[in-house]
């Protein structure tokens, strides 16, 4: 096999990874003259802040999925291979994949975040997580199997097992999680499972610090407990978990909790290829780059996004892994490549902090930007103009758009088919 | 497990299949004293004359797929549960499913079908059908595999072999699946895949018989194959497909075509539960029913649907398996079920053909509507509005609205995410 590359007397220009830093870099590399191949192992890009409404029946999987190759059609210097990278050979500037090895100039490896269990081979087994299509279809399809196993549960441990969810971590993910998968309840499986007492169904959600949304303001944390607790979701703050056999989430100081599903939100590291040293990888097992993305030692490696570890003043241990962060690092590098072409000087990154937001369910969410700290409805609707806007491809915005009207008018989340049945990984 | 079935002095009728039959039956004993009870092993009803659709990244897996938990919301006198049927023990008017036994005053078949590869064994393993929604996920994955392995193929066969692709069966599927893996090809692949030849791409349709579309008028089989020939598809006529390894398909008495995808709609044969007697199986696999779809020597027992043979002057092998004598059915089975329920003589079904139609490309399609035959633009019009009409939910109707309009103006297929890897069946 072999990549198939024309050959070209441009400057080759390697981009491993197709989310929100890889489309960055491909965008701003539009006007320069360079070849670009950009490689993902999957065809396709996926707009992770709504995986959890995928995961809750409130959106089709592939409307917030874009093929790459419709993506990259729009750049003349821009070529799209599906691949997996096998292993990175710097010295050779050669990457090595499985359909063949490709020579760069300048290689950006931008393979983003999967979950952390930090070791934890129980929760590894038996969580879910949502950071893929794959996974988030499972935990959907994990669910609502659970709701239908509840219904036809012969004893009173077994069915609340079964209507019991524990949601580890209470970053924004786990607390949107925690509010669609309520909504779900309040809306859908109360209507759906007449024959189930559905005040049985619990969310509780966990926190090891004493607050949720640390990344945010004290009040916007504060609010979003609030409208979490008001609409019967249990917080758990300052509460650790130690483990989880599939039926019992053990934690520290606090009796556990029986609960057949563990959504795990509480942490994520860096997916790093093969060939890079150990001396490189930091903290979140993130690779170690300096102001200009550029790995220590290495004058046309670099590494954007949530894999790389670029840290600044107010932040020792790297950036945050979120989606302006990889924008931004992808935008600055396109034109430090530029800037490399004609021999100037490279300029150090600066991170913009546009603010964060979170939604907790109907006309509820929190928003910091800036100076300004929103929550309630207005809140809510920043958070919905925000996120459809940054959806790429016109037609998933459409469908996105045209599901959150039917959603909220309708009460609805239609998206609750058991497709694929999801049996636990075996050992 | 327990079917948790509260009781109740009413007759119970319980259905078994929620597709065409199952809902028309459920629907019609909306007003009717029972209690009913709706079995599927899935949760939801597919609307399968659009899954050739969903196969060529034209419509989301769940724009066509409904919640029967949903559905079953608006009947007051219905349940529904997800359960799979083990055996039939007639003698005690009993059911056996995999979450308990239920007991049934009138038990109502309408399990559907499934493909028949008339015993092939080869074909059986290696071709891709299109009943099931996970089936027809497996044949998007496996067609834009095909591509993807095209674009890095080292040697020109294996090429020619990944872009080949045969469609055994000139009924209305196999047809509408030419039509539409042929859009592909000319308006999504040539320009996805610039690496690629894409006029070594080929697509063959196969009819043992000698026109397609053999159950419409001779002047609507020749349009369609004048539709597809026009459009580059190649129309093999007359040719029996003898068998299939994965790589070369077998021909009898023309040159055997090596392609890496066959896609066989050329059989099908009822899904019969186990417990039924051979004796009361027919062709295609199907259950004997009498002119009230009762079973024969059952006074309690009905099948309806694909599953059902009921037999007439036009037809001496059965009906035909289409949805509109499955629908058809299901209304006159509710209304004899009031007869009996009345200890009123049951009246027999009479099928009433309101014609056949079938897409070809844009604008194109043929359609036999009683005495009324139309092709091209017309019947693409009547076509579209009739399937849009049909589909359960007033949200999937609205969702396949916007994706339709949208592939009518961009010319886009937007679903072509390879989501989940398809390996080919082990032995």
């Amino acid at each position: 096999m072999s990549l198939n590359i024309p050959s070209s007397s441009l400057p080759r220009v390697v981009i491993v990874g197709g989310g929100f830093a890889g489309l960055s870099i491909v965008k701003h590399l539009k006007k320069i003259p360079c070849q670009v191949i950009l490689i993902d192992k999957n065809n396709y890009h996926i707009f992770q802040p709504l995986l959890y409404q995928v995961a809750t029946g409130g959106l089709e999987v592939e409307s917030i999925a874009f093929p790459l190759r419709r993506f990259v059609r729009k750049f003349k210097n821009v070529m799209f291979r599906m691949a997996e990278v096998l292993e990175l050979k710097t010295d050779d500037n050669l990457l090595l994949t499985n359909i063949g090895a490709i020579k760069y100039d300048y290689l950006i490896i931008a393979t983003g975040s999967e979950a952390n269990f930090f070791g934890n081979a129980g929760i590894a087994k038996h969580a879910m997580v949502m950071k893929s299509i794959p996974q988030t279809e499972d935990l959907r399809t994990v669910i609502l199997q659970n709701l239908e196993k509840a219904a036809i549960a012969v004893t009173a441990e077994e069915r609340i097992a079964c209507l019991n969810f524990v949601i580890a971590g209470g970053g924004p993910t786990g607390v949107e999680m925690a509010g669609a998968l309520n909504e779900m309840k309040k809306h859908i499986f109360i209507k759906d499972y007449p024959e189930l007492d559905l005040g049985q169904m619990t969310i509780t959600l966990i926190e090891a610090a004493d607050r949720l949304l640390s990344v945010m303001s004290d009040n916007a944390s504060r609010k979003a407990q609030q409208f979490l607790e008001k609409s019967g979701v249990k917080v758990l703050l300052n509460v650790k978990l130690l483990d989880y056999d599939g039926n019992t989430v053990t934690l520290d100081k606090v009796s556990p909790i029986i609960a057949k599903t563990l959504i795990w939100t509480a942490g994520v590291k860096g997916t790093v290829p093969s060939g890079i040293l150990k001396d490189s990888i930091s903290r979140g097992n993130r690779i170690k780059v300096n102001s200009f993305n550029q790995m220590e030692g290495l004058q046309n490696v670099f590494a954007i996004g949530d894999v790389a570890s670029l840290a600044d003043e107010k932040n020792p241990n790297g950036l945050p892994m979120v989606a302006q962060v990889a924008i931004q690092e992808g935008k600055q590098l396109a034109e430090n490549i530029y800037r490399s072409l004609n021999k100037k000087q490279m300029l150090p990154f600066s991170y913009k902090d546009k603010g964060s937001m979170a939604i907790i369910s109907r006309n509820k969410a929190v928003a910091d930007l800036h100076r300004f700290r929103f929550h309630g409805m207005f809140a809510w609707l920043i958070w919905t103009f925000v996120h459809l806007m940054s959806i790429v491809g016109f037609r998933n915005r459409l469908v996105v758009f045209v599901d959150w009207v039917w959603n909220y008018i309708s009460y609805d989340r239609a998206l609750r088919n058991i497709i694929r049945p999801y049996k636990e990984k075996q050992e």
